[in-house]
């Protein structure tokens, strides 16, 4: 099982590459709240994601010879840039898998970022048999977005960071609200502050709460749907094997909220913080505005992240703004 | 004249007040630019600008008695919510005058920090007349948004802050790009800079260029036009008779933007940085992407600064986004 002491050692490789994002607050968010509201603004870090620290620490882990060949994974979203992103950087080959589908704008950006980009047809195709195909020829290592030891390990540098801002700020207990799709995440920040009384929850959309229920019953559950919320970056079948019993032994009962919410989340933050989220990045900040009778104590943190939202759905969440 | 030691007084009294704002990149925004583009994300300051940083050391250096009996400010926009909230963290009374056309949310935000808001109408009123009159009854303080050393000195901590953070990245030579409208901002970032071989550059709207024409003439130049851009933060009559001699000493001829230029620089920041900046906050960065031919060297800095934009200009920002 991943350990906090991995946790640092990801802390040490991506001291100088990840950038220590800022713990954002606003007084008419604490208002709003009825608490105390700090928000770790990771949509800031390089490619708008925390999914970079993951996937730079996994690829920094592997063996010379096998990290010479390349990686490659599959994703269309900020994972996907998150690799490119990191195996440029490292100066070995990328692949990235995508539906062909996806967002002109996001295929565009994997493959600026230096990433061979390999298109597939959902109807017809099989991606996975595209992806060991590939592996098998080239030689490739799959790095998968979220059960990965040392992707738990890097995500869990975000937790590091909060545990020690939270004590710059003299917070000594407080929730910590993670947007949860998987799991990498949520179990990496409740890693990173275990050597604090600060309590880890995740937060999921409406209809797609298979953590919230898989903590209840102690085994992994899955989710009925597979679409049908805004939030599609947090909308994951079930948990990871990798992550789910870190999250089992160290997270706080799970929040819901609605894509509705998610989208006033967005449009607060923008007009508050001055930050850009898109709606699966913006649920644990929802939680933390509109379900306060959830939460105990005078400050709740959260984790906002993912920037990738494109414009039509950022004009919708101002819609929402009163004034 | 304020100095750079001055610069480094203000850097202690903020230390844990002002929010150290990280600079941003991104690799798309270097492929614009056609070579590094670093950005000084002020938009993250508490109150959405650097307008506090210049308000709170303004406000600690009166003496105690005075500092006591309260503060008065005009402005509509980003200064009064600087000087509001830096007189509440203070403990002190603070009564900002405002045209009473403002936008209500402007006046709604100035109010919920704390301040009293004295509307006046701008066609029959003279708000000069209505701040002495307030100013003699209550034996407050005012505090000029740009003509005021205490303030320049305040808003050079900003360069102080580019300074460590150039250091840090090795950058020893680059144009430092400038949002101006009085010169606070530009000539204390000029200051804050004056260590290192950094060149400090005003950046304003076409047509309100009335800092770089007083550059080239020696002495202060007014525009001549008020209105008329959508930069609104950053068009000022004149620059302040304080901040100019700085500027005239310290700073590299001055840039022009057109408000379409402000716009895209605006949407871009969005899409690449995830940070919300208002036009006239975005002309600096606005210049480093679309007048490369005006800059020398592979790196340039720029602040962004003003994140008080609302959604509809927004979302016309939006619209200049490819796909």
């Amino acid at each position: 099982m991943t350990t906090l002491a991995r946790v640092k050692q990801a802390a040490a490789v991506l001291d100088g590459v990840a950038r220590r994002t800022p713990l954002l607050s606003s007084p008419f968010l604490d208002e709003i709240a009825g608490r105390r509201v700090f928000v770790k603004a990771e949509c800031l870090q390089h490619t708008g994601s925390f999914k970079l620290r993951g996937a730079w620490f996994a690829i920094s882990q592997l063996p010379e010879e096998e990290r010479a060949r390349g990686v490659i994974a599959f994703s269309s979203g900020n994972h996907a840039q998150g690799v490119a992103y990191a195996a440029r950087a490292a100066g070995i080959p990328s692949v990235i898998i995508m539906p062909e589908d996806a967002p002109k704008l996001k295929i565009a950006n994997t493959r600026a970022l230096g990433a061979e980009v390999v298109l597939y047809d959902r109807a017809t195709e099989d991606r996975d048999a595209i992806g060991a195909e590939l592996s098998a020829a080239r030689g490739l290592s799959l790095v998968k977005p979220f059960d990965n030891p040392d992707v738990v390990a890097g995500q869990g540098t975000v937790g590091l960071e909060i545990a020690q801002d939270a004590a710059a700020l003299g917070i000594e207990s407080a929730d910590v609200l993670v947007c949860c799709g998987g799991g990498g995440l949520t179990g990496g920040v409740s890693l990173g502050v275990s050597e604090t009384a600060l309590r880890v929850r995740p937060v999921e959309p409406a209809g797609f709460d298979d953590v919230a229920r898989s903590l209840r019953s102690g085994k992994i559950e899955r989710n009925a749907a597979l679409t049908g919320s805004i939030c599609d970056a947090v909308i994951t079948p079930q948990a990871g094997d990798i992550p789910f019993p870190i999250m089992a032994q160290r997270c706080g009962p799970g929040m819901c909220v609605s894509d509705e919410d998610a989208l006033r989340a967005v449009g607060l933050a923008f007009q508050r913080l001055k930050i850009v989220v898109e709606p699966g990045g913006a649920v644990a900040l929802a939680a933390a505005l509109f379900q306060g009778d959830q939460l105990q104590g005078d400050t709740v943190i959260c984790v906002a992240t993912g920037g990738n939202v494109d414009a039509a759905m950022f004009t919708r969440a101002l819609g929402t703004l009163e004034g």
